[in-house]
C-alpha cells in the first residue's frame, strides 16, 4: 500500500529536494534512461531526473506514429529551451506492424506495451547499458490497475513483476505518491512551461486509444485530423479533457445527392476535478454544430459526428 | 415520371373520391389484400382500400419482431375502433432466422424484403387468392430509389420489376403522387385519429434499421427499450423525428468500480420540414443528460449514450 500525498500536504520544494536525493542515491555513478511521452507525468520526471543526474540521464522520445500532429517536434522544442536535449527515435513502422489486424482494445494496449518495452525501448535500454529507468507512474495508475478498470502500462511492482528480472533494469518512480494535481504543482515548481504542465491528459496508447477497431496509418490520419480540429475548437473553454474518437461502425451519409457509407467521429468533452467522476461539458449547441460541420468538411470519409452525453460512471473518460 | 400533387394543390375529398373509384375499377369483383405496418402511408391506404372495397379487402399486420413495444396491438386497436378488422400474423421467427449473421445494412434490408414479400406476405397472398395488392408507396420513396440513396422496399415499377410476373399479383399504389404532408391531409380527411396520421416516421425495416451490426432478439430488446425511453422523453417537443440507434462498437464503462465493456446508444433528434434536409434539434442539455442517465440505468448492457450533432447532408436521418 502506497502512502499518497494530497495537494494540501505537498511542499513542492521539499518534495523535489527529497526526490533528487533519492534518485542520486539510487543511480550512484550509473547511467539512467527515461522515455518522455510529452504528457505531464513523464515531463515532470524528465525535469526531476535531469536536476538529479544531469547528462547521466538520457531522455528518449519514441515516435510511435500514434501521436498528435507535430507532437515530437513540439515536445523536443519545449525541453530544448529548458536546456535538456531529447533524442527522437522513429519507431512508427514497428508499432504499425504490431497493431495490424488487432481490434480488441486490451490486445491493442498489449501490442503497444510489448512493442514499447520489449522491442523499441528495451533495445534502446540494452544498447545504452543503462540500469536505471525513470518512470512517471502516479497513484491513480496504481489504483486503476489494482481495480482492474484499465491496464496501465507503467506499473510493474504492483502487479508482482520484477523489472530487473523481466527487463534487466531497475525502475524508479518518483511521482508514485502523487495524483495529477500534485504532479502539476511539482511541474510548476520545476519551471516547466504552462503548455506542458497544464495540458489536457492524453492516454498512454495515444491516438490508438481514440480508434475503435483496427489501428492503421489511414485511420490514424483520420483521427489525428479530427483531434486537431477538436482541440483547436474546444481548447480554452475550461473543460477538463476533450477528444475525438473514430468509430468502427459505418453509418449512411450523403454527398452530392448520392449515398456515401461513411465513418463517424464521437466527441467527448468532460468537466471533472480528478477524472474519478466526470460529466459532459454543457457546450453551446452552436459550437457543437460548428465543430461537427468542420469535421465532416475537413476530414475525408467522415459523414457523421456525435457528442457524448453520458456521465462517468457508468461511462469512462476514454472510449477504449 | 410521376406527376406529384403538392399540399396546396390537394383537394382531399376530391382525391379520396377519385382513388376510391380507381380502386373499385381496378379490383372489380376480385379480392384485394394489403399489409398494414402501422405507419402513416400504409394506414391511409388501409382506410382508402376499405372505403372502396369493404370486406373484399383483407388487411394483415405482419409481426416481424422488429416493431416497437406493443405496436401490433396498438395498431389493431386503432383500426378496430374505426370498424376495420386487422389480422395479426406472427412471423418473428422467420425474420430472425433470415437476419441471423447479417451485418451489412443493404443485406439486412434485402433479407427483410425477401422474407416479407417472398416468404411471409407472398405465402399469405397466394393462400388468399387475392390478385390485387394495395401499397402505400409515396413520391419520396420513388425519388430516393431513383437517386440510389436508399433502397425502398415498396417500389417495383420504377425499378423495372413487373410484380405480376415476379410475385403473381398486381400492385395498386393510390398515394404515389403525394408526399408525407399530402398523405397526412388525406389521413385526416379519412377520419384517422391523430395518433396515426401525426406519428413520427418509422422506417420500413423498423428496429432493424436502428441496429448497427447483427440483428438478434437480444439486440432488438436493447434497442426497443432505448427507443421507448427516447420516444417518451423526446415526444411532444416539436421535433420532426427522434430515434435511438444501437451501435456495434463496444466502449469501456464502469459498474461498481469495475470495468464493464459495454454498448453505446446514439440518439438522433431532427428538425426538418420534409426530410430532404435536416438539422439536429437544439434540445436542452439537461434533457439530454437525463435521457442518457435513464438509458444507462434502464437498458441492460448500455454504458454510453451520444447525441448526433451533424446536419443532413452529409448525414442522413437514419443511420443504416
Amino acid at each position: 500500500m502506497i502512502k499518497g500525498i494530497t495537494l494540501p500536504e505537498l511542499d513542492a520544494d521539499k518534495f523535489i529536494n527529497e526526490k533528487v536525493k533519492e534518485i542520486i542515491a539510487a543511480v550512484g555513478n550509473g547511467i539512467a534512461i527515461n522515455a518522455l511521452s510529452g504528457g505531464v507525468d513523464s515531463s515532470v520526471v524528465t525535469m526531476l531526473g535531469h536536476r538529479a543526474l544531469g547528462k547521466k540521464l538520457r531522455t528518449v522520445f519514441i515516435q510511435n506514429g500514434l501521436m498528435r500532429k507535430g507532437e515530437p517536434e513540439m515536445v523536443a522544442g519545449v525541453f530544448r529551451k529548458l536546456g535538456i536535449s531529447i533524442e527522437i527515435i522513429d519507431a512508427q513502422k514497428e508499432f504499425l506492424a504490431a497493431l495490424r489486424g488487432v481490434t480488441d482494445p486490451e490486445k491493442k494496449r498489449e501490442a503497444i506495451t510489448q512493442t514499447f518495452y520489449k522491442k523499441v525501448f528495451g533495445r534502446i535500454v540494452r544498447e545504452s547499458k543503462a540500469k536505471f529507468l525513470l518512470q512517471g507512474t502516479i497513484l491513480t495508475d496504481v489504483d486503476e490497475t489494482v481495480a482492474g478498470i484499465k491496464r496501465q502500462h507503467n506499473v510493474f511492482a504492483q502487479l508482482g513483476i520484477d523489472p530487473q528480472e523481466a527487463f534487466g533494469y531497475q525502475i524508479i518512480e518518483p511521482l508514485i505518491q502523487l495524483r495529477k494535481d500534485g504532479v502539476r504543482a511539482i511541474g510548476k515548481a520545476l519551471g516547466l512551461p504552462e503548455e506542458v504542465f497544464d495540458r489536457i491528459p492524453f492516454p498512454g496508447p495515444a491516438l490508438a486509444a481514440r480508434i475503435i477497431g483496427e489501428v492503421t496509418e489511414e485511420r490514424l490520419n483520420t483521427v489525428r485530423k479530427a483531434t486537431a480540429i477538436t482541440e483547436q475548437m474546444l481548447g480554452g473553454k475550461g473543460a477538463f479533457q476533450y477528444m475525438a474518437i473514430l468509430h468502427d461502425d459505418r453509418v449512411t451519409g450523403m454527398r452530392d445527392g448520392k449515398r456515401d457509407f461513411g465513418q463517424q467521429i464521437e466527441i467527448r468533452c468532460w468537466d471533472s476535478i480528478d477524472a474519478r467522476t466526470a460529466t459532459p461539458t454543457k457546450l453551446p449547441f452552436e459550437l457543437l454544430e460548428t465543430l461537427a460541420g468542420k469535421i465532416v468538411i475537413e476530414v475525408p470519409g467522415v459523414v457523421s459526428v456525435t457528442y457524448n452525453i453520458t456521465s462517468k460512471p457508468p461511462s469512462t473518460i476514454e472510449a477504449v
